[in-house]
């Protein structure tokens, strides 16, 4: 029996859902593999009138029910919390009344991934805004995910996707001036380490070739222009590849690390902040990037944009996306799978 | 009478004189404008045997020797220089000992352009380290051109030019943790103005359209991830609009910024530093980005590489940045004197 993926529900106003049931209608073209949606199905309905939906009572039964609509699975343990009236939903225009029905679809697909009955996660977009409008007291997804998969916040990493350029930002969500501070040698064997395993179990590459950038210019110039490279980041590097035996390259200059003839000579790029890992992935592709949370007991990928609301009902908002969220998410799963075992718990992980 | 550009000498053992070499071969095929290199005949002859090289007296005789072979020209005031044995040269091998003659062929070719002699300037390549061991006292080209203009250092800036892209950087070889300190609304103002006038007056754009990058990550997102937009740049641009009646859009979130759908609606992006400029140049095309010096009563663009060592006498180095280089500067020159006026001067330069 094929598990599926589990769709989370997302911002039931926002972009996702149309998006989700466009790639539905187009499942042959695209090879999809079979995902359930975790949503209640009355609210399923008002969003997608359309449909096809079909509610299915577990996980199982969606890959068959797969090929007559979208299957809609509510689970017994978030029944509670779609107590907001589905006929109040407007796509396009946010209500925090359904803040706790959006974070109880996330927890029900948590909790199947760990009783493995679905074969990983793909988030569809939340407002930030109005979940916390509604109660919700996560800064954002990654954190909900790693509370309640029991992971520290910090053991959990993000990997942005665009066909083999793969990139994994140290820091990400803190002000330009504090990411010098925060460039520590834990903090870059712990991200280094996630990267070579997710690499090596999720990914099948046996032995990952990873870039890291600098922080400075030109990778600092032999400490002209900043001397974190030499300091910090230089003799862990050194330490990881004598001590674990990685394949570290670097610290080399981020300019020119993700240009093409440079890019494609690495499974991986540890970047150190947020722009510096994000600007050559958008640049190249903005529509086709995808995100992958690494260091979770379960695959995890989601679309790399957000609720799109000036786009939802306008036919125009690119798929692209989230169809490599569900294609990567299903390639992910399969190795797992093939390894035999429960997701591998790994050191300094769960 | 067509006033050629003046190519410096640049590294004589680096990879700038084959390239140029190989450009003038290609002269038709590519439409080049004539150039005139600012070499000492006997050196520009060891560096390139094969020549074909046409020695000139003045700048003005470079346009009709041009289709017999590189004009050479190395004019009286920087004769003194060339005193280093040109038997000394090995391709591949600088030596401080050039160092002078280098220098010269910079000073040479500035004087030429601020005579009006030539349209403007190309530079090749030059390895600062060599030249600093053999005497030289400035950082860099952009430093000493600056100097030779009687130009602030300050009032300089650099453009990076991939065909409708351009990015201005607001600061540069700076460590990282110095670039928020640096954001000042001084600062801000000039580099617009500075990018702005380049647009209008060298580009022949007559309103630009300039986006601002944040500094922090989604723009500093209202606050909540850094406050140098909220508290520094949005205010400068606040001024600028309403006061000089300047087209500003931003702070933006750099990340998605330079993504195709986003940066074809500027003319010009202002990034905060070094590698938020460079690495989406470089990531969407690493051989063909130029280099303008904006600031300048002269035009000077430069091809954005090195000088590529490793590489001299393969045959395998990409000719495709000097050759935009030399469009460029041709474009830009056309322009200049199409407006039928010395280089202007304008507020705050020169």
């Amino acid at each position: 029996m094929q598990r599926p993926l589990a769709v989370t529900l997302g911002e039931p106003a926002g972009i996702g859902p149309e998006l989700l049931a466009r790639l539905w209608r187009e499942r042959t073209a695209h090879g999809l593999a079979p995902f359930v949606w975790i949503a209640p199905p009355a609210l399923a309905a008002r969003r997608l009138p359309d449909g096809p939906l079909v509610a299915v009572e577990r996980a199982g039964e969606a890959a068959e029910a797969f090929e007559a609509g979208i299957p809609v699975l509510w689970p017994t343990e978030a029944a509670e919390s779609a107590r907001a009236d589905p006929a109040r939903l407007e796509p396009g225009r946010p209500d925090p009344a359904f803040a706790p029905v959006v974070s109880a679809s996330i927890a029900a697909a948590v909790a199947l991934a760990r009783r493995h009955e679905v074969a990983g996660l793909v988030t569809l977009p939340i407002h930030k805004a109005v979940l916390a409008a509604g109660g919700f007291s996560f800064p954002g997804h990654t954190e909900y995910l790693a509370h309640l998969a029991g992971v520290r916040p910090g053991d959990v990493a993000m990997m942005f996707v665009l066909d083999d350029l793969r990139v994994v930002p140290l820091t990400i969500h803190c002000p330009l001036a504090e990411v010098p501070g925060r460039i520590t040698p834990a903090l870059l064997a712990r991200r280094i380490g996630a990267t070579v395993r997710a690499l090596v179990h999720d990914f099948g590459i046996p032995a990952p070739r990873i870039a890291v950038a600098g922080l400075n210019p030109h990778a600092g110039e032999g400490g002209l222009m900043g001397r974190e490279e030499a300091d910090v980041i230089a003799p862990v590097l050194a330490r990881l590849r004598e001590q674990e035996g990685m394949d570290l390259v670097g610290p080399l200059p981020a300019d020119s690390l993700f240009a093409a003839p440079s890019r494609s000579r690495f499974d991986a790029i540890v970047a150190m902040y947020h722009d510096q890992a994000l600007i050559p992935v958008k640049t190249l592709d903005f529509a086709r990037a995808v995100n992958v949370t690494l260091g979770l007991p379960f695959v995890r990928t989601s679309p790399d944009h957000g609720t799109a609301l000036e786009l939802v009902g306008t036919g125009r908002a690119d798929p692209g996306s989230l169809l490599e969220a569900l294609r990567l998410a299903a390639a992910l799963a399969r190795r797992r799978a093939a390894r035999g075992a429960a997701p591998a718990r790994v050191r300094g992980e769960g």
